[in-house]
């Protein structure tokens, strides 16, 4: 009997040996491939982004719904476009792999963040190459012939170059490759692309709800958004922050007042605002609101330990922004990052610089974000910032306030509250975490980190909490893509690493 | 003797008297040949409204100098332009009077505020009349054809309507009533009129040093910017505050950042500006910066008095300005307005509504107005601000940092100081002020109000310290002029009122 189990194991060891090489061998294949036809590769992305892709944009966001469920039907995969009223479609695809035991969902969204096209170098979604980053000196290039050679470093700039349409670009490069040498799956893959990200996402739920038939086969989804460890380290990240957001407007008179005739005697909506915010979080970064920090859940014994095994990046990222000091600057990022923020995305009162006059503001803006982890609640959080904002003596309206409104109460500030939703976090200790973990491996050369959570937001409580189901994610954009701003860009070492990336996880051996 | 003292008492009453009915007759011309000219009158004022006055818009100003010249010019008036080189031109007018034993030098300026069309309800440059203040109701009207009725309600909207226009129309309007009933002027007059009074006059020295000869006979000037009572009563003035400003900007990273990526970890700019804000201003009004109150010069019992005679205007500001209460609350405008203040006129970051995202923007600035009383030097002020700013932390470089100064130090604040003049006084018992008040009581049928200072700024120390000569304002323009800000408008009875008062003052009886 004793033989007969060492002949087992063997077989087995042999089978899954020689399926782990399969899955070298695919990510050979897809090296190969992006070797060959990177220029192609490239210019395809660029066509890609050249598609304006903000959610608000309903013909622009149809249209990329249209393009890029073409480039998966093109290679042979069943594509639709799932819709509900009044959202962006869902691009949906499905391979379904025969004798496959396991399915694999891959959300992507193709929704970028709205632009500001003055702050940017070139129009957004008019993307250039570039020989280096912007601010290190970079020069604009031509787009690439087929034999050109490409140099990892350029950067290709355009809204949603980091974030989120390089995955795209990843598995239509692997499908490519795969075809080519004839290589097969070994997981069934749903493809299910989101269109309304970075607007919040607040239709996924119904979504996930309305079209829970297509995806509940699912056993584990992997989502690609966020960049990779600033220490340019791959990684597998287990969570992310959730958020949420407000805007406040506080009120002086009801028009602007000239500061010679009035000043000293009106109020002036600015030092208003100046103090909410300032009695809101001290200078050092700490939040000053009462509980904002009582609802954070401590973190595991697991995740201490990967935190600790991440890389100091801390004096690097401080070099490389300019600054002295971190907020607080005596924990590194990877702690800080796992409990709360509130940040002021945004200050308008008046005018500044050559429009700045000599008058009273009758208004003053403020757009608050606040980042949320494990054990916050999206809602009990606003409702924290304006239990303080009662506190210091404020009137909450929801609209501008009317002449009756004002002359009854003496300060008054509207706010509107974002919408948002939670953080979320998946066990580390998953067997079909670890068997991703081990793709990514074969992709990074076992240079991959993990980590527990992500700073940045995803909607994937409504895979954790609500479908029940894991979440991990597999960044590919490099750390300085400019995310959410600006000038944001993909580093090219980055798509190839997307590439090697999806064509070991689409070829990862079954599970031991 | 006695008889012959009599007598000549009673040649001197007679003369007097009659010069005083002299007066009378004069503002009774004047207000006749308004009566009967109405429509034209404010059609006019409506094509000088509509030549664009900014500054430093360098060809318009020239248009404004060259079209004011000659319709004074048409009124055979002796009229040049004094150039200095780089600045608007003044624009320069005589009238010698046979006998005149006084010279009233009038100051206009024929410059406006700069704009920001988006938030006006019509282009800054296309005047438009209503039927009543526009968030009062008003409905736009065309504009009136010769034998039209006049409301004295309505109002001319337009750049400069208010400020500093509204002079002009009516000096051009009081020779033409002059020259229709053969009214001759009791005073020689010279016309001053300033092209950068709303940049701060920075060249207004320059031109007094450089034409002295040509303004040294004057006895006393005459000023009518800013605004009557808010109780609507015409108001002589003795002084005005002073002026200047800073603009400051702090940083975070070198570059805008994802709010999730480095929320909680990167300084937040809107919540080190809102910090430092606060620092120097509570929510109350009360400026912080230590030794911004100890220069004020103390009121003297004159001006102590003639606050205490005005109207007591708070209560229907607040109700107009739907404010609860005054910045303090405890002291009445009048009293405020002798105080220096703190303004902020702009605050930016980031962006807030629509394209807010979110991202922890890379700077937040702030535009900040000072208002000075006697006693304020302007420099000093902006010292102490800057002392202030220190005292928090903060190093203060006067351009964008570069890298070695972003990681020498971690609170940076960039300051643009603004440049601005000292406030200035009249002493209230000089005679040629009491006979100025005279005419002005004759102008307004006994109702105007003495004030010893306005709370808006004027260049006046460049007269009153250096030249050493008194100066007095007579204001036209209605309260709510919207001066300085969009909507800026002119109430026709203040138009009315202004053309009165200037027949007034151009026919001044010889001084006791």
């Amino acid at each position: 009997m004793k033989s007969v189990s060492l002949l087992l194991a063997c077989i087995l060891y042999s089978s899954i040996t020689s399926l782990s090489i399969a899955q070298h061998n695919a990510v050979d294949a897809a090296q190969a491939y992006r070797e060959a036809n990177g220029p192609k590769i490239i210019r395809d992305f660029a066509t890609l982004l050249s598609l304006p892709n903000v959610a608000s944009d309903s013909a622009g966001i149809h249209k990329n719904a249209e393009y890029i469920s073409d480039q998966y039907r093109m290679r042979n995969i069943q594509m639709e476009l799932l819709k509900v009223p009044g959202a962006p479609p869902i691009i949906y695809g499905r391979i379904d792999v025969p004798g496959a035991t396991r399915t694999l969902g891959i959300y992507v969204h193709y929704d970028g963040q709205p632009v500001d096209p003055s702050r940017w170098t070139h129009p957004p979604f008019e993307p250039v190459l570039y020989s280096a980053p912007i601010p290190a000196g970079g020069n604009p290039l031509e787009m690439p012939a087929d034999a050109d050679r490409i140099d990892p470093e350029w950067r290709l700039y355009g809204r949603s170059a980091g974030d989120d349409k390089a995955p795209i670009v990843a598995h239509l490069a692997v499908l490519d490759a795969f075809a080519a040498s004839n290589i097969p799956l070994t997981s069934n893959i749903v493809f299910f692309f989101d269109g309304e990200e970075e607007a919040g996402s607040p239709r996924l739920g119904d979504y996930i709800e309305t079209f829970k038939h297509k995806i509940d086969d699912i056993d584990l989804w992997i989502f690609s958004d966020g960049p990779v460890h600033q220490s340019r380290k791959p990684q597998l990240v287990f969570g992310v922050r959730g958020v949420t957001g407000m805007e406040l407007t506080v009120y002086g008179a009801n028009r602007s007042l000239h500061s010679g005739h009035y000043g000293n005697w009106s109020p002036v909506p600015g030092t208003l605002l100046a103090n909410l915010l300032a009695s809101m979080k001290d200078a050092t970064g700490k939040v000053l609101i009462e509980g904002f920090y009582d609802t954070v859940e401590p973190l595991g014994d697991e995740e201490r330990e990967a935190l600790a095994a991440l890389p100091d990046v801390d004096p690097f990222l401080r070099e490389s922004f300019g600054l002295v000091q971190s907020e607080e600057g005596n924990a590194p990022i990877g702690e800080r990052l796992l409990m709360p923020s509130l940040t002021v995305r945004g200050l308008s009162s008046g005018n500044v610089g050559e429009l700045a006059r000599n008058v009273i503001p009758s208004t003053a803006t403020a757009s608050l974000g606040i980042r949320l982890v494990k054990g916050n609640d999206p809602e009990h959080m606003k409702d924290l910032v304006e239990q303080h904002i009662r506190d210091q003596g404020y009137h909450i309206v929801r609209e501008d306030p009317d002449l009756n409104t004002r002359l009854r109460y003496a300060r008054i500030v509207k706010i509107t509250r974002g919408g948002g939703y939670p953080a979320a976090r998946t066990d580390m200790n998953l067997p079909l975490a670890q068997q991703i973990f081990k793709a990514v491996q074969v992709a990074s050369g076992d240079q991959a980190l993990r980590v527990p959570s992500l700073g940045g937001s995803l909607p994937l409580y409504l895979f954790t909490d609500i479908l029940q189901k894991p979440v991990v994610i597999v960044p590919i954009a490099n750390h300085d893509n400019n995310q959410h701003a600006p000038d944001e860009n993909l580093r090219l070492a980055n798509l190839w690493y997307g590439i090697d990336l999806y064509a070991a996880l689409f070829t990862m051996p079954p599970e031991d």
